[in-house]
C-alpha cells in the first residue's frame, strides 16, 4: 500500500512521513507533493488539503483526516466522490477536550476574567457566584467530544444539558435534540459550549438570534470551528451585555490575523486552536492502526459519513 | 438558649443575628457586643473572635466557627478550655472548593497565565502540555475538602495523589501519610494543592525545603490558610524557577495589603479568600441545625477536636 501525506505546515510533512513509515512497515509513505506516480497512491493522509489535491489520485481507496472533523476535507470542491473518509479520534483527543471545556466553563463560572482584573488593580474584591448545581451549562453536539465534555461538566456538579441531531440519553445530562428542542435547550443556558461539526446546517449557528435566546450575561465557548460563529454578532452581543464573556479556540482564519478585534477585546479569551490538538505521536499510532484495519477489512469504525457531513 | 454572634465585619453582624433568630425560634440571638448579661450566653457563633471575647461567657456550652477551620478560634489566647467547637461544613462548602481546585489546577495544567500573555501580544502561540493522565497533582490534607478535591481531580483524569496524617484509602487517588510518606508524596508532584488545617504542625509547611522537593517548574495552590506559606520562600522559588506559578487564596494578613508584592507578581494569581465561602444562607441553616442537635443531645458530628487543632 502507498500513502501520501499533506499538511499546510511544510516543515511538519517530512516528520509525519517518517513517523507513519516507521509505524507501517511494508507500506510506502511519501510527501504528497513528491508522489511521482499519482495513480499508485492508495491512501491520502491530510489536514486541510488544497482544492484538487485529492482528485489527482485516480485509485484512492481512503482519505484520512488528521483530526476529528472532516469539514476541511469536504471543503475541497474537487473531492473525489465516494472515497471513505477516516477521522482520527481517540482517548487522547477526548481527554484534552474534556480538560479544555472544564477549564473554560469553570473560568466563566467563577468569573476569572473579572477576578484577574481586580488583581491587576490590587483590589480585594470578592466575586461570589452561585454554586455549580445552580448554574446551567449546555453543550451543543453530543458526539465523541461533546458527550464526554457534558459528562465531565455534570461530574463537576453543573446543571448540565446537551443538544444533538438525534435523541440521546446521557446519565446526569438533560438531553434535547433537533430543531424542535433547540429553544428549550438554549432557554436558561448560562454557559454555552459549541462542539458541533461544521456542516451546512451548523455554519453560522452562533449568531445574534441564538445569543438572544440565552439568558442575559451568558458566556459562550466555541471549541469546534471558526465558521460556526458570526464574528460581528458576537461583538454586538458583547457590546450590549447580552453575552458577558466568550472563549474562542477556533476562527474563520487561522492563525487569527494580528489586527482582528478579538485579540484585544476585554470580553474575549483567545486560544490558538489548542482545545484538543491530538499529540502527533498518539495521532500517528491511531492513524496507522486505522489504516492497517482498513487495508485488511475494507473499513474501520472511524469512517465518517460524508453525505451527512460528519 | 441564648446565642451571641461576632464577625469582624460590623455591618454583617446584625444580618447574621436576624437570620439565625429566624431559624432558631425559641432561642434568643444577640450581637456579641450587645450581650448585657454575659453569664446568660449559652453559645457563641463567631468568625475570628477577638482575644478575650469568649472568656467573658462563664456558662458557654459551645462555640460555633462560621467556617470549616477552627484555627481562628484557637488563636484566642484566653479561649475557655474544654468548650466544644462546632465547625460549619456541608455540601455547599465542599462543592465550591471542588470547583476552585479543579479550576486552578486546570489553569496551571494548561498554562493559562502564559496563554493569556500570548493573547495580550496578539501572538498565535500554541502551548502544548501533557495530557492530564501524564500530569501528577497532589493534595495535602484529605479531610472533608481535600478528599473531595482529590477525587474531583482524579475524575478529570489527573494522576492524583494525596497526603494526610493518618492513612487513607480513596479510589483513584494514591494516598501517602505522615512524616514518613511526605517526601514520596512530593517527589514528582507537578501541581500541589494545600488543604491542610492550620496547626502548629502545619504552620509554614509551604517553605523552601518543600519547594525544593517538588520537580522543577512546579505549581502551588494554597487555598487553606495564609500562615501555611512562607511568603519570602515562595518569592525566591518563583525567582529561581523552582516554582513556575502559584495561586493564593489566603494570606497572612487579609485583605492582602495593597503594597504586598504578591498582587503584581507575574507568577502569582491572587484570589480574595473566595475558594469556598460558605454562602451565608446555607451556612445559617447548617449552623441552626447543628445548634438544635447540640442543644438536644449535647453534641453533633461537626464538633472539632480542639486538642488536635482541627
Ligand atoms: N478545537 C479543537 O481543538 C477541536 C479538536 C477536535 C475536534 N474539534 C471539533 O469538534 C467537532 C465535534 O467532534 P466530535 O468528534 O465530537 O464529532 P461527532 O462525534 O461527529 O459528533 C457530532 C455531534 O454533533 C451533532 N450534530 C451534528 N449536526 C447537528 C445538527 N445539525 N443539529 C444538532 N446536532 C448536530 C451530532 O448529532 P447526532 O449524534 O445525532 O449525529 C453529534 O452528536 C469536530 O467536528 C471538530 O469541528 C475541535
Ligand atoms: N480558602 C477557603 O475558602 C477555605 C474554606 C474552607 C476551609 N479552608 C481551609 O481548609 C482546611 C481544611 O478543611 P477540611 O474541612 O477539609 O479539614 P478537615 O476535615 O479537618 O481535614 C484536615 C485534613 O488534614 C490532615 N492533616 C491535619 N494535620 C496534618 C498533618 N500534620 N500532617 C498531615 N496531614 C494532616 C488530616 O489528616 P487526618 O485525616 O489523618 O486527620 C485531614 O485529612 C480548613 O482547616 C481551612 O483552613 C479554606
Amino acid at each position: 500500500m502507498k500513502a501520501a501525506v499533506y499538511l499546510p505546515l511544510e516543515d511538519k510533512i517530512q516528520w509525519w512521513v517518517e513517523m507513519l513509515q516507521g509505524l507501517l512497515p511494508g507500506w510506502q509513505v511519501v510527501a504528497m507533493d513528491q508522489a511521482s506516480e499519482p495513480e499508485s497512491i492508495d491512501v491520502a493522509v491530510v489536514w486541510r488539503p488544497r482544492t484538487g489535491d485529492l482528485a489527482r489520485f485516480a485509485n484512492l481507496k481512503a482519505i484520512v483526516s488528521i483530526g476529528a472533523g472532516i469539514d476541511h476535507v469536504l471543503a475541497d470542491e474537487n473531492l473525489p466522490v465516494g472515497v471513505p473518509i477516516i477521522r482520527t479520534v481517540g482517548d487522547d483527543l477526548t481527554q484534552r477536550m474534556r480538560e479544555y471545556v472544564a477549564l473554560h466553563v469553570l473560568r466563566h463560572h467563577r468569573d476569572m476574567p473579572r477576578q484577574l482584573q481586580a488583581q491587576a488593580e490590587a483590589d480585594w474584591h470578592a466575586i461570589v457566584v452561585p454554586v455549580a448545581p445552580n448554574r446551567t451549562v449546555g453543550v451543543m453536539g453530543l458526539g465523541n467530544l461533546g458527550a464526554a465534555a457534558a459528562q465531565t461538566l455534570a461530574g463537576l456538579g453543573f446543571a448540565t444539558r446537551g443538544w444533538s441531531k438525534s435523541p440521546k440519553e446521557i446519565s446526569g445530562v438533560t438531553c434535547y435534540s433537533g430543531a424542535e428542542g433547540f429553544d428549550a435547550f438554549l432557554d436558561g443556558c448560562e454557559i454555552l459550549v459549541n462542539l458541533l461539526p461544521l456542516t451546512e446546517a451548523t455554519r453560522g449557528i452562533l449568531n445574534a438570534e441564538l445569543f438572544a435566546k440565552l439568558p442575559r450575561e451568558a458566556c459562550v465557548i466555541n471549541c469546534a470551528r471558526g465558521p460556526h460563529l458570526v464574528d460581528d454578532d458576537l461583538l454586538a452581543a458583547l457590546d450590549s451585555g447580552q453575552v458577558k464573556q466568550a472563549t474562542l479556540d477556533v476562527f474563520h482564519q487561522e492563525p487569527l490575523p494580528a489586527d482582528h478585534p478579538f485579540w484585544s477585546h476585554r470580553g474575549i479569551t483567545v486560544t490558538p486552536h489548542v482545545a484538543s490538538q491530538i499529540d502527533a505521536d498518539t495521532g500517528g499510532r491511531i492513524i496507522a492502526e486505522n489504516l492497517r484495519q482498513f487495508a485488511e477489512t475494507g473499513t474501520c469504525p472511524d469512517v465518517a459519513d460524508a453525505a451527512r457531513g460528519y
